[in-house]
């Protein structure tokens, strides 16, 4: 069940069979359905969720009802208000399935302990946000660099499946356009 | 001389007498004068600094030739191109300071020597790497949700000193804003 994200996690540091089997002991599953939410703002984020399959959105309501996305969870990727989950306080954010996705959940109460016996988890989640970190820097670098349309293209050049598979005005949201923006580049596209 | 460095630390994880003699006789101190180079684009990013005082930006040069600042390091603060760091391959990065400046170098060649016999600065960089991740994503949040006016309010509403610090066309290059924007906003604010 858990075998993409111990996978996963052996591309960063090993695992003897004792750490596999006490993390797999600990992880929780869970199957969510199509707009079913792991997180909604107001509560805290008591847990990190590892995407097994399907897409998660994580997105915050602004003031005028208009939902904005800040990132997609893809399998392999975490999800999580970090600083909601670490301080224990209500997080902005809202995490929602967008199609039936399967997560592995590792729960705030049990962190520590697992860290404490499995160190090297410090440094897989060092890596992982490291990562992570570098990747939103360059997406902020993106975002000032390039026009709307240079942005799409270039989103639907690195992830092509991933345009098919999200609603146009989620994409367009993550991308910080409107939806009939993408419509116009799709039909020039299209031309 | 790394008094804040520990102190910085020692607020994410206890160090014990050893390990902060350690730490300090395998970081390296370097005063960097007013638009002193730490890192130009097409060379190895090969260490992480902390700023001690002073400030860096980190930009990469747009087609056009012009800099698009990515972030600035304000005293407490880590700079590195990760990506560049832990593959060894080129950055696409400089990173410059913009005014005398302070650092603490911890280089690449040492890092897993130094990580293998203080464990803990595994935790200590997963903590400050979450923080600064969760930060950028929250940035990418006001990015969208803001008008360029809002964002610079925002801005000098949270760093008020820095604001007053550093050139204005760099402050405009990091929000994505033009100087003649800000000077707008500065006279509207002024009368």
């Amino acid at each position: 069940m858990y075998e993409d994200l111990l996978n996963h996690i052996e591309k960063y540091i090993r695992l003897n069979d004792a750490e596999r089997q006490l993390l797999v002991s600990v992880m929780r599953y869970e199957k969510v359905p199509k707009k079913g939410f792991l997180l909604k703002s107001g509560k805290v984020c008591s847990s990190r969720f590892f995407v097994l399959s399907g897409c998660l959105r994580q997105y915050i309501i602004k003031e005028n009802e208009v939902e904005q996305i800040i990132q997609f969870g893809l399998p392999g990727w975490w999800i999580c208000d970090h600083h909601s989950f670490e301080n224990n306080q209500p997080s902005e954010y809202c995490v929602q399935a967008t199609e039936v996705s399967e997560v592995a959940i590792l729960d705030a109460a049990i962190q520590e302990d697992l860290f404490s016996k499995i160190p090297s988890l410090e440094r897989y989640f060092r890596l992982i946000f490291q990562r992570a970190y570098d990747a939103s820097l360059t997406r902020i670098g993106l975002e000032y660099c390039m026009s709307g349309e240079e942005r799409y293209h270039q989103f639907a050049k690195n992830f092509p499946d991933f345009v098919q598979r999200v609603p146009q005005y989620m994409l367009a949201s993550f991308l910080g356009l409107t939806p009939e923006f993408i419509s116009i580049i799709r039909a020039k596209k299209g031309k």
